[in-house]
């Protein structure tokens, strides 16, 4: 079974990554870009496949190790 | 308008962040783990409110800045 976990910033928490991108975008050109924010998404494939313990044993990687649960949310997505 | 554009390695593209997270949830214990891909998310926050132009501005956006499609691909997501 096939997983995408999204790993974004809090909101409040400061993003220099996603502010160069912004300021790089007005560099070239780019108008009418408000906010740009960056985080990471890690595709995982599991061997199990029953989507509820999929999803408890990936929380469980997010809690200890995937995200920093201080300053990052996680969305889990399972794909059928 | 907002967007979310995924960007991730082509595959048979070698990723050495992904596999240092697959030996690490190995490491903590985690079994069943077939393999595992980072990349990234970036979420953009757009004056435009036209959806086909604000698909075609962030396309430019890839091609130009945020993706290297040699050896990445990107996915964007339009946010209703």
């Amino acid at each position: 079974m096939k997983a995408r976990v999204h790993i974004t910033l809090k909101s409040g928490v400061l993003d220099p990554q996603g502010k160069a991108i912004g300021h790089a975008l007005e560099a070239l050109g780019f108008e009418g870009v408000n906010e740009v924010r960056q985080g990471k998404v890690i595709e995982i494939d599991l061997v199990e496949e029953d989507p509820a313990k999929a999803l408890r044993q990936l929380e469980e990687m997010c809690r200890k190790l995937l995200a920093n649960t201080v300053i990052e949310n996680y969305v889990i997505d399972l794909e059928p």
